[in-house]
């Protein structure tokens, strides 16, 4: 949040009958293909969206900053109205989401690779050749049967050399060093706490990661870990608490689910299509009066390059729209947690389109939802993080700031 | 002041004989009439401002925040380049002001709500019924004659169930808790001080609230008082020293007129109509180089839901206005301190045209003062506190910052 604060908003806000439903389609926003000119947004076929952008207001958000690709972390952070500079969620904590463990509040959570060393101990390859999520599984299965210091640990498998360790008793904490040195041809570094209520998590981790050199001794090229990113849970008000709303989310991917639930948000049950999200909101719609619904097929077709299937999946949104109008929201916002140019294949710092229909809107010229057409959108180009604010304000859900 | 700071402007500002006039248009923003698709503003003929628009640029400004509803305070402080975000003026202070009393430096200042409580003292309306301003000012009237502790006390009724209390005397202080609970079936709260330099204050205003309470037994509904916001005149840094200006206030409200007191401004004697006013500024014209005149009609009719009312009023304003082109000040600025839509009965977050006339423009292509015009002008989308720096500029009133 800008200038504003979230304490400000908390004093402002309150609770009404009106319903907000946020879309976020993941990665939407794209970059001209070359040879038509036109992104994949602009390519696609959106009646729905663009009946949406006619009689609401268009505009452009930036997640972090202008020229910051953000992860997915602090892009949805973002949208739910934290500043992702303020509330950072380590490295640890966001893997454990993302494939769905069931963090508690005093777990420590840390990021893992399985790398290789030579004979003397040193780091020769810090992804172990990017060894494949099978065997990943197979390793993580093979250290995953310890309790340390009366410390239950927890080794999951997360993609190719990439897993998660979990560390679960008490007088935990994420305040020590990584053992990861960021570059090859020196020795894994010894973790060490930065405060003395850190020295047990320290000892139990070096202890761990001893075992695992002796349990990978013969399992080259992964015959050491590295060990980065300790973090716990972050404490985030509620978004109950800060927008006096009772908030669900559908989101059929785990880290998405996680991040609704660290804002405080009930994680509905729905299914893996983007029918069956936009079913589970028809169905719960009575329920909740904030609607976060994440579709994350649009990122992953821009990450794997794959400009048409970007376009294709688009499309289908816009059709199941149909759904999500009918119901009648008091305010709908339809936008992206970050984009996804297929042509780069990966998420970009490229401001990312947005749209917001409500009765209270004054309308733009804007009749179709694009990057090109939300470059002149009334809301204008401004940090995702007022997005809620402005969401709250045409659903009525806000008070007078001062008399 | 967004990156801004008021010494840095007063680091650079000089005194000149060129001359700014601000119009407040109050709550001149609105939104389209349903039938028309025009908002208020856009329905009005208005040559005048057209032609202002068409020489000068056009923008749109955010009073507070983005999605925020300013009330009359933030708004104006804003205008007058004072970040509403640091410098809060106090619920009792500006109830004050709206009745026009004459606060002193050392005045404290609460609000207070007639309510009723019950046999064993539990509140059970906040408001005793939203009793008649009449019947409040009778009720004033037999409160208002107290000395505590050779302190003098002003009750003064506001509306309805609102009066103001004044403490005027020795060794007072403000920060004190509220005997409001914000909620029934509870009793009023003991006033406590949060230091211990305003522990008379609060004694005080704890027998104050004794004694009300005996006086109003027999005065149901209204049988007991509520008092919040206790706040003093705030410590503003005025904007002669600022802005190095000899501004003066044409201003028919009280309120207003009490806002341009706390930033140092000269109030001067005017009318009630708008023509008055601008006959105001014609007279004083010669005397001054800054004029802050304030129209409060436009609001008026934009609370009472009156779209027609409001967009007459617009117009007549427009009249009025060749009087102000006459003189022919430097700089020329009309905005609002917020939007007031017709259509929504009230403030509201919309953000508020604004057009400045200079005859240093860079002028841009909007020939008509509106809401869509303005969302293409040249001054784009900014924060209210920049609006003084932007007229001093245009007035050559600011020298080089760095060499």
């Amino acid at each position: 949040m800008d200038r504003i604060s979230l304490e400000l908003i908390k004093g402002i806000a309150k609770p009404s009958p009106t319903r907000i439903v946020l879309l976020v389609i993941d990665g939407v926003g794209g970059l001209p293909n070359p040879e038509t000119g036109k992104t994949e947004l602009e390519t696609a076929r959106t009646p729905n969206l663009d009946q949406l952008a006619t009689k609401g207001m268009c505009g452009l958000i930036d997640p972090v900053s202008s020229g910051v690709t953000p992860g997915s972390g602090p892009g949805h952070l973002a949208l739910f109205g934290y500043d992702p500079l303020s509330y950072n969620i380590g490295r640890g904590v966001l893997e454990a989401m993302g494939i769905g463990f069931d963090l508690k509040q005093e777990d420590v959570a840390a990021r893992g690779n399985f790398c290789t060393v030579d004979k003397v101990g040193l780091v020769t390859d810090r992804r172990a050749g990017r060894i494949s999520t099978k065997k990943c599984s197979e390793l993580c299965q093979l250290l995953d049967r310890g309790v340390i210091d009366r410390v239950k640990l927890f080794v999951r498998p997360v993609k190719e050399h990439r897993f998660v360790v979990i560390f679960r008793g008490e007088g935990l904490s994420a305040d020590v060093s990584d053992s990861d040195p960021q570059q090859t041809g020196v020795a894994p570094k010894v973790i060490t706490a930065h405060h003395a209520i850190a020295r047990k998590t320290a000892s139990i981790a070096n202890q761990f990661i001893a075992q695992a050199g002796e349990a990978l001794a013969k399992h080259y090229p992964a015959n050491m870990v590295l060990l980065r990113g300790f973090s716990q849970h972050p404490q985030l008000p509620s978004m109950g608490e800060i927008y006096k709303l009772k908030p669900a989310a559908i989101a059929s991917y785990p880290m998405y689910r996680g991040m609704a639930k660290l804002v405080g948000m009930e994680v509905l049950e729905t299914g893996t299509t983007i029918e069956d999200e936009f079913m589970t909101l028809k169905q719960n719609y009575a329920k909740y009066d904030f609607f976060y619904l994440h579709i994350k097929q649009t990122d992953a077709a821009g990450e794997d390059g794959d400009f048409d299937r970007k376009v294709k999946i688009i499309e289908q949104i816009d059709s199941a729209l149909s759904e999500l109008i009918s119901l009648e929201p008091d305010v709908i916002v339809v936008t992206g947690d970050h984009s996804t140019p297929a042509l780069l294949k990966g998420h970009s710092w490229h401001p990312v389109p947005i749209l917001l229909y409500s009765k209270w809107c004054r309308p733009d010229k804007v009749t179709k939802f694009s990057e090109s057409a939300c470059l002149s959108g009334g809301l204008g180009r401004f940090p995702a993080t007022q997005i809620m604010l402005l969401a709250m304000a045409n659903a009525l859900k806000l008070t007078k700031f001062g008399a």
